[in-house]
């Protein structure tokens, strides 16, 4: 009993690692692990029966003599559905092991509100039509989807969900039962996805501690502690950005509050400080005042450093408060905070204590705007990773359930 | 060897849920260990040979038969001494299993600096009195210390004391040569230690997400994350004093930057709220304010109001942040909170997400000014919680160290 579940963790690590790594050789799963060459060899053996790792020569190895094999995932057996409800678009995606995004489906999504009811029906449709595509014997191991609000755990419940001004909307549930593979759907803060996205396969990989700022029209975020994700007494923690940093003269912000910095440097702010009428929105819109300023427009690029200087106090306090490894600025921050990166810096320097920004590295997200996605994409393979082969029993091929 | 570690784990571990506790059923001990009731009281048996916990009738039952016995610390046989350098005095104490102090000493520290020096002569002073008057089978069995500054993890150096001017002083390492034990000394941060200790033995007791405020001349912070001391990536995080509340209009800070939380918060700021001269400072004066106010004062209760309204921008960013179960004032902070609880009440409801604050309990610190002491007490067992009977075996008894 104690062997059979040591023996299933260790398939699981052992995915893991390959899953994460994308090609590992037999020698750093060794180490990695702690197990020896024939337990190694083993367990590769088990997943390769199962068609979920394959062994192959490295790539380019260059070398005399022969070169030892590394072990790779299998994109054809095991996939997930990912979606991605995101304030203006929502994405879905047949994901494989390693990440690969195998096929996609993308829908631009009114900014004026939109019922469960239609987001849902969007997405399942999405859904159901990636699946069927898949080649016959391949099996959906899980489904992972990413949306823009706050989530409660466990059941995918949105409890709010400002932009489309849901209230304890059942998400999860619901887009589960349209699925209709059987499957439960796991639901999670598209910037607490896109920090776990980012720290797995990103700008962080190997960093146990940092912070992921994610620009829409407002700015969520994603804080990694000790390899963890922060996530509080129930689930909601992380809300950086309605931490106030301009209590007195702030804008209002869509939470009730005012001077929050999402309201000092989400879309809205922006797009007024560079003086764009009210009907512009976006991520266009942001990028345009993005590409304005390094064509030398001053009005763009005065806009930038003014919301840069609200960003800069705001990353400060939280290098004062998480003393993070690294700063990882993603979804429409990654188009902005190259212009405004010196007014953040300078804010850093002189509102955080120098033992805790010494170390800081900040940085754009390396996955972009498919960070939420990937995380989602991950929350779908926790199931396999946990239980490789229990999973892959357990779940019929994709052509018995058309 | 796997067996034995276990087993030292188990002995430890028990200790540990004594030495917490204060008094164990084996019954609870069983449960909470996941051990049967035989391995629990070889477990016992071990521990009470070595002198470090004893077994008794509960008192007061009142129940009719034989009610089982409970176990409880022995604080004879192993102290440690603990130390704490708080901004206006210093303290030294010799602290038994059960965080009971048996006998301390004091001296009021001038607050106009003091070099690592004179610091560490009053505090071997003190340390080898204590250790020498303990009794002649004791064993000091560790060394903790905590420090009003930023200390490096690992080695006791402190890198910023803001209050005595220190910047990378020694002072574990010179501690422990001048108390001339044979210990290391670990040294930790005092709002870190009054964040633990609250947790461990205080307001926050089995609270697994927790935010302790320690007011002195500043603000410290003591964050605990999923159970876990926040640390950051280099042990520097946790500095919610400096995280910037009011950018524009600040007073200035230690730190050099303006309008952080302990530039609007701390003593000063509510001295001269309240109209109080330049020469008063200290725990008495931030005391007589809140006095003054309780007895209807108007002037200290606007001060006690304003000041209250920038801790609660302050505490709603960090419900935003960590989602706390519970956040603590502690130091001077426990003195004035109850007279600006309105006041951060409204600026939590006003400024923190419904979802990050519905749940969180606002408590003034139940360990007082002792919290940090009692943090660097536990600093002290560490390492024998780690490891009992091989600490026990390791260390000579104070009569052959004299």
């Amino acid at each position: 009993m104690v062997q059979e579940e040591i023996r299933r963790n260790n398939v699981g690590t052992l995915l893991r690692h390959v899953h994460l790594g994308g090609s590992v050789s037999r020698t750093a799963l060794s180490e990695r692990m702690r197990l020896n060459r024939s337990t190694i060899m083993a367990l590769i053996a088990e997943l390769t029966r199962a068609g979920l790792v394959r062994e192959e020569l490295p790539q380019g190895t260059g070398r005399a003599g022969r070169p030892s094999l590394v072990v790779r995932p299998e994109s054809g057996r095991a996939y997930v559905l990912a979606f991605d409800v995101a304030v203006d678009r929502l994405v879905a995606a047949r994901v494989a092991l390693g990440g690969i995004v195998l096929d996609r489906r993308e829908a631009v999504r009114p900014r004026a509100g939109a019922d469960l009811d239609r987001v849902v029906e969007v997405l399942a449709e999405f859904g159901r039509r990636l699946h069927g595509e898949a080649p016959p014997d391949a099996l959906c191991v899980g489904v992972g989807a990413s949306y823009c609000g706050m989530i409660r755990p466990g059941d995918g419940m949105v409890r709010f969900g400002p932009d489309l001004g849901w209230v304890d909307q059942a998400f999860g549930a619901e887009l589960g039962r349209r699925l209709g593979l059987g499957l439960p759907v796991s639901v999670g803060n598209e910037a607490h996805l896109g920090a776990l996205a980012e720290q797995q396969r990103g700008a962080g990989a190997n960093f146990q501690n940092l912070i992921y700022l994610h620009g829409d029209v407002g700015v969520g975020g994603g804080i990694i502690v000790g390899g963890k994700l922060l996530d509080g007494d129930s689930g909601y923690g992380c809300e950086l950005g309605h931490m106030v940093v301009n209590p007195y003269d702030g804008r209002p912000c869509g939470c009730g509050s005012h001077g929050c910095l999402e309201a000092e440097v989400g879309e809205r702010a922006l797009l007024d400080a560079a003086g764009r009428p009210a009907e512009l929105f976006g991520r266009d819109a942001v990028r345009a005042v993005a590409d304005d300023a390094d064509r030398g427009d001053p009005a763009a690029q005065e806009a930038l450093h003014r919301i840069g200087d609200w960003l800069g106090i705001g990353v400060a306090n939280l290098c004062n408060l998480f003393n993070p490894g690294m700063v990882i600025f993603g979804g429409t921050l990654r188009e902005i905070y190259p212009g405004m990166a010196a007014q953040v810096r300078a804010r850093i320097a002189a509102n955080a204590l120098p033992v805790a920004r010494e170390r800081v590295r900040l940085r754009t997200s390396a996955l972009g705007y498919d960070a939420t996605l990937a995380g989602a994409a991950e929350l779908g393979f926790s199931g396999l990773l946990a239980d490789p082969l229990g999973v892959l029993a357990r779940t019929a091929p994709c052509s018995a359930r058309r």
